[in-house]
């Protein structure tokens, strides 16, 4: 698929030449007795920037999030979200599944948070027959609201409350580098209006495979048990986690790019640009199949997320001259 | 409290001296063995009512609903229904907790089905990362929709669509058989349009204890199994069998009379009367609190299920005396 | 089935005509809203019998056994018990299935509790890779062991090492009225060495349903909302709680009749009396299948519960004469 | 750590530097994608050498045991293995916590499979209140069995009996390829005797990360879904796949040279050789800690197994020069 320019998701990004070097020279040990020095400076370096205690490499945003739910609500509990998250809607039942949680939803201006509402349908823990809320998660960026970043102002409405009433926030923060270099925004700063909260380095970071939670030393502890007991518990890891802090270390910034590119792509096709965000395009009104299969045809994948709806993101194996094909074929194919 | 007049719920009522004296002379056996005739009786009856081929008699309500999800949902798929459906508000989360099952919630209008707005929501079976619809439950009548009768039209236009797509229904007939005495609809129009469904004994028709759960003979086999596993297998429980047993050939009829309650209590406290369809009477914009207190100090109880709001049910242990008096104290009380 | 001399178990047993009138004038009301003082009276009886804080009434002693272990073992750790204990036998799996607990056996000899031989087994819980031990469960007396009672300094011991390593016993006390009487030790003394225990009220007590789980006051409120999850929340089951409570009042003291009874066909059937500390009559090296026909054609039920054994059971529906008879029928069918 | 000689375990070899080219110039896709071509022809390499139709690529050997298991196995049924295999020692409880299935356990002579003596403890489908043995586990070699190779007839004996009795057979093949280098019986010889069956690569094959499952393609369609479900779903993970590929064709083979020096070792250390058949010496009746911390003062780390049990595993981070050591120091140690 060498020729291909594929804009489905930032998660089909393939490490560079160096990220691979940094792979292959990567000091590793065994994980699982907690003796890979670089794992054990990645999670040391997510931990630091997101302004946590202590952190946890795993393999998946799926884990990630799991874990970081289940660190703050019991079998029985339930967690309140957005009805478009990626928690309820791309983690396979998850939640209810593998830990006995309920999920429940409002449904928000498409993702965008309004700390208030959700407020309001937390249910109490002193009930004897309703489920409790333990704990409300909220996505940033958010993916299927077409990459937007919640407002720091909503965030912290969220988390000055959640500390009075005892309910634990966890932030879904796969694309949490976008937001923060969209708005300048550090990431302690999102990170420190949250109990958990992971982030993601094989989306727009370009790391080959995994994520990190980030929590309390205690809860990090814990979650290294659970993690073990889901099979998330991996032996010479480091050779991952060298790409991540490879990634870190040089992909972090130029984030920038793609969210030019996704400006960009919106402009010559016609989309709003105020209601692009960051590195996700969506294109609505659109007969999704035919406009999928067309792009396909001259070379440009896309993501059908809805029947009428075609979403587009922008990352690294994408350069400029790539997003201008892009935009060529598909303003064709659009006839815009 | 035998002064009081209850309307907080159904459920409160207790069971009368004949239903008492068909309980002490009820014929029984070890029901875990199978050989409890009064329970036998009791799920042939119900079932036969119900259109469908076998039953299960079951402690709860709460069990019937989530052994009938069970039945037609596995672990990690979900099961969609109304934001207030009791099988979410009001059984602890024992779908995600009990049973790993997913639940996912669409905000109809006041508990009303809208078949195509629930359908619109449903996720398919065949994606590698959503979490699969695997069933809908619908509850009829709607208790936190006040007691409202669904549509016939909308059962049957879901039922036809579900055929098709191959997902499942779940009927939450609680109080069904007030749906049935409102409508003049049998229970078994209503039950065929429904893989499993529910129906509580110990609500409008006076039971002390139990629901029955109906489906087909190879999904009930399968529900004894986890009746036995959850805890419900019971031995003698043909006393309380006995009791329902007395319930449909007493108290079915009379639910009418519970009907008339209501309207003369929704008339007579200012209440629209077209939202009084069986024996739920909801007041809105009300102090509940104060309301719930004032009230309970002149002997009648009522239920607070909201802030703002104040649910009264009429049952068989509130004679029409007692329905006057409730609207006295509670006009006073509210001033209308 | 009234002429059948029935010795599959004493679960069996029918309420008397005197329990049916007790049953028939329980005072009753909500117990999900706490508010049935029969079963309040039965709760309240039980804890104090057991030398406990509080207790739950529950639908069965599969319920009971099952939410004693929840409340002391996490979703993740493990219960340790003897191989042939009940709530790895005959509760289907519900430890894992319904709370995520994992079991282990220790097969010991016959049933009969060596404490030395559980604690080698326990695994600690600072380890990171193995089950944490969180319980140890007890029967007592036990079931497939033939009904025997556990050594009171077995318990002890038991208890006082549990003390000092942080895990918790679980006594599953189905029979442990029949311990008590055998024994002349009290309800109490086995009950305060347990945290949480479970006692039988439909087995030699002879009432149709239900059993009691007794622990402290914290976790009986958190197995409240257990039960209630489960399904196992009834509305007006003083009906059942006041055959409870006639039970222990009057077919308390009698168990000692039972006891005898066995006694008697053990000898009767060449059975070592020694092997008979109870209700139960074990009889080994016998064509199972065979006996039990012959002795069912000739009115007498007896369990196989192996291929080769045969199990008999001693209740209040079985007079000296039905024994005298069943002996004469069994030592025709055995040949003895 | 580079100075010391690590035998506490076959997990904790490193990459070699070829491996980590193989690493660097791996080709990759997103597999979550299914559009990984170096996972794609690991799994094709792994079906076909265990003689399945279709493979799993996985993060560990608990991931691939865990999901094996629950594909032959539903919630509230039970696997029947070994009391010390692993998937009950060293998986934290996973298949009760995450998939609701009860494990029970036969104690065998030292971890051999006794195929009557399993077959014996099973218990029916048929039955309603027993828990049902859906499937039997396997465990080859026998890690706390010391390495021990599971004899064939007893794995054919077991087979043959399955296919009858509709149970099915899981096999924890972690070190299958030792069993296959010791005994010259091929890997498909083995695996054509289970339903489900992993393998580990980063044991003796010594690549850094993963396991693979191997099955029907049906059921690894599924697991497929558990995998995504448990947070496993990694997206180019092919360049760990890389080395998985790299490891089938230049580390499987060598494994003989690991066993040779298990066997040096234990003739050094007055180990009876007939109990070392694979990679594995266990040294009985000594002060673990006492020796783990003598030896790790003088740079050789073995494995503390119980209070009085070393183990000691050999493999390619250690080659004749570092056994020779290794024997030195713990014959020094032990005094023999």
């Amino acid at each position: 698929m060498a020729d291909l320019i594929d804009l489905r998701s930032d998660t089909v990004t393939r490490p560079t030449p160096a990220m691979r070097r940094a792979m292959a020279e990567a000091e590793v040990g065994d994980d699982v007795y907690g003796e890979d020095p670089s794992i054990r400076a990645l999670e040391e370096r997510v931990a630091g920037l997101l302004g946590h205690e202590a952190a946890l490499f795993v393999p998946s945003g799926t884990m990630g999030n799991q874990i970081g739910m289940r660190l703050v609500c019991e079998p029985g509990q339930e967690v309140l979200c957005d009805a478009d998250a990626h928690v309820v809607t791309y983690e396979m039942g998850a939640a209810a599944a593998v830990f006995g949680i309920s999920t429940r939803t409002v449904v928000s201006a498409g993702g965008r948070l309004d700390a208030d509402q959700l407020i309001a349908q937390v249910r109490p823990r002193t009930d004897w027959h309703l489920t409790a809320t333990a704990a409300v998660a909220v996505e940033n960026t958010h993916n299927r609201g077409g990459g937007l970043v919640q407002p720091l102002e909503q965030l912290r409405r969220l988390w000055d409350w959640s500390r009075e009433a005892g309910v634990a926030v966890h932030l879904d923060g796969a694309r949490l580098v976008n937001a923060s270099v969209a708005t300048g925004i550090d990431l302690a700063t999102y990170g420190r209006l949250a109990d958990t909260a992971s982030v993601c380095l094989s989306k727009g970071l370009g790391a080959p495979v995994g994520s990190v939670l980030v929590a309390s030393a205690e809860r990090i502890a814990a979650g290294r048990l659970w993690r073990k007991r889901l099979g998330g518990g991996m032996r010479q890891a480091g050779v991952l986690a060298a790409a991540g802090v490879y990634a870190l270390d040089h992909h972090l910034a130029r984030l920038a790019e793609d969210h030019e590119h996704a400006r960009l792509l919106a402009k010559r096709l016609g989309v709003d640009p105020a209601t692009v965000e960051t590195n996700i395009v969506v294109l609505d009104d659109v007969a999704a199949p035919v406009v999928a299969e067309a792009a396909k045809a001259q070379g440009v994948l896309v993501s059908q997320v809805g029947p009428r709806r075609i979403r587009l993101v922008t990352h690294l194996d994408v350069d400029r001259a790539g997003i201008e094909r892009a935009a060529d074929v598909l303003s064709g194919v659009l006839g815009r």
